[in-house]
């Protein structure tokens, strides 16, 4: 028997609070699972900062992409095989591309990357294809079997219902996280009859369908996405959190270049502060290591390194307003010159951001982000894209809606120790004459 | 108003899966809980190494302290205010003890303090009484506030209702983390109608009592926590998860006073090893600092401490077998010598692990670790010993259950590439004639 | 102590599966809970013919009455109580209004009302303020009492707090029957965190708002009460069994009148026939009596009469087909002279129903069905009506929807023993050219 | 293909709170579904008189036998199934059983039962052996097929390992049973991880055993159930109810045979108070019809019976004290001696009753209702008799508990208009000295 057949004695099941269980009957998965690239998603958290937030969220990556297999592994094996437009051969590959889509995740992903400029997706391909555990495995099954693993998670695959499990609008990527996030984090948005979802889903053609009698399901989970990007996803406190953190890691990567002799060497860092880095030390990183840095940084000699260290490490974040840059553009050149007024380095301590979603999308050709739509399989047999039949979604349907805040740290701008009078005039132009 | 009183302006909530929402009021509570000795919480696991087992097990003590405070604020501001028999005037103090009671426990409390010799006990105090910031919150409220809620802690207080709602054989930190634990490992376990257990809680002299309407609930509660035990508590491979963590904690600790170089230097623990270690020395250190060691020890030149990091921080854990001390001591001598002979440090690579519990116990007085029984109150007023109503009590009380196991590296033994034959009498030996 | 402030000696509960306990304290709840018009209720089922569909559906209207007095004893209780805004002299009325607000329903109360031209409402009033039990005990609070619960039921009393907490677009009896209906059914709609939305209502002037804050948590509501709609409470085949239900009754009413010597004689009915009923007539009718006659009627000599009783008792529904009246008017009247040709009668075997639902509605003034929108409560103290705050529900406002469907015995047309060509045609223009 | 293998065109789902989903792929299911014998489990309450207590508990059998047969055929199609063990060909008997095993339940079967001195069971097998829907259709298989539904039932069914799915100490009536009571009474007992114990039941030889690993998750199941029995089953509330419910109709009765001219005439009764009745007369019963009766005979002349019906119908129950029949006999024919002087007969108004419940019992030879006790499947494959390896089972095996009750009229006893003394006298004796 090859190794990409090869089944377990006996099937090993997770016990999952999401799916109630994971079960693992192919000897590959089982292998993956084990291998230390995966192992070390068990490091970083699936939702970031969201735990300074919604306490509860602190559970990992590890959790969820275990959660996207066996969402995955449920589609396949219980409705999709025996289908005719189904190509069962394809089986072992998704499987793979559901576990390990993530793979590529480093710590704080949103702001690491954004400091250092690297993209999560290509460290995933890496690691897929490098010298790693994983990639020996994979290769176990076939030569050239890891690169079509990357190539269903990067969309390029041929065969496109495959793509279409991991990456759509409906995919087992955003089935599992949307309930996972909602579970962990305690809040009531993010349920949707997965189980009736699954079960209406149709391999055809190039994509995968849903039978018009889930319509209201699939309704659901759109709600429910949309709920879940407002009021966890982009909670205006977590991104409080990322701020800092973004700032502080550019703060010791200027301090770096500027060749500021640290207290506490940031000998993890330093590969990524130089662009030396190496797949290795990228792997070697994790969000326990990031707030070991932080932690020691707490007493370094430079004020806003320590500061802002501090602030992430034991959650004195930055207190926020609405912005409307295109109406207030005008008010943050004034702010940033009242900051420099008073002391506060505005590079660091006034930061603007944006949080924007567009929570459906019908296929609009040639425009930016263009998006598979989801179709709804008709009793006739034909295809209709969801927004023609659902009122709900068409209302909704390429509304982009965007979330502009102001961040500022109102702790410092209250301490009337010094420059008094500077401060003042800050918290007015900020919040409104009182 | 004194800072005792004060409240905030507007009621403060978290969202928690457990109990939905945890409400504040007070303002030295929302204090406390942004003092970094709290907040330093977030990074200590509840369940240690139990995530290596039930993956979803990831939640920390932070969220559990929460989860005993509200449970605590339920009790006294939903029944027992009002109440004759209920000192109002304890309201805080047991508050902040519920929410502190764990602030002393340190990463994978159980193994840390075996090989340091600490108990996280002493540190809950150290912490409520030394240099930090919960002192000096506490101390606002009155000078001798801090030792009176280390004395609630400790169970040395006066008040022995205060002290029951926090340390008896049915308190809010044991109903606390049986639903969290059970929440998030996933397990159908651990639930019992805690709403129902509040509501016939009584305070009555020197305890807090049950009326007999809630005995079924009681009952229902003591089964839930000895599954719980068994079933996730005492888990045997989280346990040997814990077992090579103690491992590799010892040989760093035997490698540093033995003069070892280390590539990456101890400096968090070495005030441990030679045990010179201050206040801040502990409260320093948490989970991810642990970790990040142990990532970098796998590099280490020392065989036995790489490969002890390596099988924790990769989750290749040893193999175990039943194994009873009373009748197989002379098995394990044996086994020692043959582990030597095959180059297999027996000090690192065979170790013996028991756990046991007592589900539930009356009171016998003299004997070690005398336990208050749970007391219903009767309708005509007087109070009954729990196992002399309840059939299922009395069938467990006082039943002590342990298990043991021995814990070795099945793959190394299983490597035949060298000392095959001494390996293959030591596997036969383990798991009895092939 | 005057009645209206009489407490029970100690509180009672229910223990109810929604809200987990119903509380009870004050003596003239727990009167009317006892009284037999309340009692009654538990012998009509909350969702009619719906258990027919969803199997669990079989709960009473006793269980929803209970639930909205707990939902609004928990606003007033733990939000309103000691508000400037509110006025506790009400609380007693609203709690009785928000019982007692469903008393005048009868069996099956669509199909029972449309057949003999009755209200539910006029009969919940008759209930309060005639000879009953009810009655006299709200008489014992004050002689005025019974018309000023009477007043909040039918929306005319002074104080709109009280009418909004029992009906306006976002109230206690919608919230418990969303959750309740969701629950029953099994169905995963319906859920939204009411904890949150009760936390955040707040008496104002002369509605109930919801601050800002909560406005998620109020969309996700609005979303649950259309998917609520659409996928249970207007699900085309508990319509179909409605359909046959209100036949059959007009079928025993029209034998009634032409004189048709019944088997089993309608003596619960005779009154309702000829309209000389009295209020004891009303509240003498549940469904275990319809039920009694139509499982009887199944052996009447009238053929329709029995036909429907059979296909209503052992459920052998109508089949249905889209139905666009503007556009298949004609077809209509086409397939009814076909229908009489077949030898079945269109006038109890062909039927048009239509159902219809507007999710939300802002204030159109001098529209029919004019509505009290939703506002909520800006951080500066304004009010907002929702739809102008929240995107999904601005797309949704004021849109009905209507689904109109054309109910009929397949198994009838399908039975080829005689009249086979005109039911073959029949069946053509219904389903379309095979 | 034979009518026993016929498959729906498309698999039929119902909705189902406890289980999520039920699926038929069966026609024979699906007509046996359809049947009128089977419709008629609609009408008659899972739990008879315990929606008195708990309002949530109308739920009827029907619920519960689509819920025995779904677990059933889990067991079998996901678990069984390609097992050698298990000879497949037993499926379709064993899911009729399962869906068919509670069909001969009449109304409120206990009292009913009890007061015409009938058995459900043998209804059970009138009904599959009779003149019925359900017969013609399970004759369709094979005309000796309905005889070997009976059997199962029955428990004379030849393959011993068909019979333990439906009857032992663990099969799927108690596992849906237990489930489903606890959600629809909302208590917090009952839950047990069924998709555990599923997953670690094995056929083997003439029972169905369970994987040593399960034997926790079997453990909690025994234990839900003990709570359940004396939390919900047992409860003296419900209990009180189906007392008077019993004499009432056992008042009917007498007054039957004695002749008394019913006001509103027992019609459907009148086969049974004279023992001529047939399978028709029993079929056409339910919960509906013996509830129009009793709230007609509220108005009929004889005060016991008029008297009795009001109290059910309007839940004007009993009440009761503890009363120990060894201990108390003498008090017993001193009340029953002082009912008479107060003129209430103690016939009807004074009534003893017991429930008695053994959680789990092993094998006694020769004992008095033998049971097949529960075997776990060690790993070494040999069976071991669940108490010898479970500590808790032991602890409760064989331990038979009872519950006595006395109930009655506290209302007519505090009457003090007539008979002042000796009520007084009575109620003296009932609750002890005042």
């Amino acid at each position: 028997m090859s190794y990409a057949t090869q089944k377990l004695a006996e099937e090993k099941v997770f016990k999952d609070p999401v799916h109630r269980y994971i079960h693992v009957r192919d000897q590959v998965i089982w292998d993956l699972i084990g291998a230390r690239e995966f192992q070390r998603l068990r490091r970083i958290k699936q939702l970031g900062t969201t735990y300074l937030v919604f306490h509860g969220a602190e559970h990992s990556r590890f959790n969820h992409s275990l959660g996207v297999y066996e969402v995955v592994r449920r589609i396949i094996d219980d409705i999709f095989t025996g289908r005719p437009e189904w190509d069962e051969s394809e089986r072992l590959v998704v499987l793979c591309a559901a576990l390990l889509h993530d793979l590529g995740h480093g710590p704080f992903s949103h702001s690491f990357e954004h400091v250092f400029d690297l993209d999560h997706e290509k460290f995933t391909q890496a690691i897929l294809l490098g010298d790693t555990e994983v990639n020996a495995i994979l290769k176990r099954v076939a030569p050239e079997f890891p690169q079509h693993v990357s190539d269903v998670i990067a969309k390029t695959y041929g065969n496109k219902q495959a793509v279409s499990l991991i990456s759509s609008q409906i995919d087992a990527d955003r089935m599992d996280y949307l309930q996972r996030d909602a579970y962990f984090t305690g809040v009531s948005y993010g349920h949707f009859d997965m189980e009736r979802i699954l079960r209406v889903m149709r391999p055809r053609e190039d994509q995968v369908v849903i039978k018009q009698s889930g319509m209201h399901a699939v309704e659901d989970y759109i709600m429910s996405r949309y709920q879940m990007y407002w009021q966890v996803y982009f909670h205006p406190v977590s991104r409080s959190a990322e701020v800092i953190l973004t700032k502080a890691l550019h703060r010791a990567k200027e301090l770096s270049e500027n060749g500021y002799k640290f207290a506490y060497e940031p000998r993890h860092f330093k590969t990524f502060f130089d662009r030396t880095f190496s797949l290795a030390d990228y792997i070697a990183l994790d969000e326990g290591i990031v707030m070991t840095y932080f932690q020691e940084w707490v007493h370094e000699e430079d004020e806003i390194l320590a500061d802002l260290c501090d602030r992430f490490v034991n959650r004195r974040l930055f207190q926020y307003i609405e912005f409307d840059p295109a109406k207030d553009y005008r008010k943050l050149s004034e702010l940033e010159q009242l900051f420099k007024k008073a002391g506060i380095n505005p590079a660091y301590y006034l930061v603007f951001d944006s949080s924007s979603d567009l929570p459906y999308d019908f296929y609009r050709p040639g425009e930016e982000g263009e998006r598979v739509p989801i179709h709804l399989l008709m009793p006739n047999d034909e295809l209709r894209e969801l927004s023609r039949s659902s009122e709900i979604v068409e209302a909704i349907s390429g509304k982009r809606r965007t979330d502009h805040k102001l961040y500022f740290p109102e702790d410092l701008l209250k301490d009337d120790t010094k420059k008094k009078a500077v401060k003042k005039q800050i918290l007015q132009l900020l919040y409104g004459q009182a």
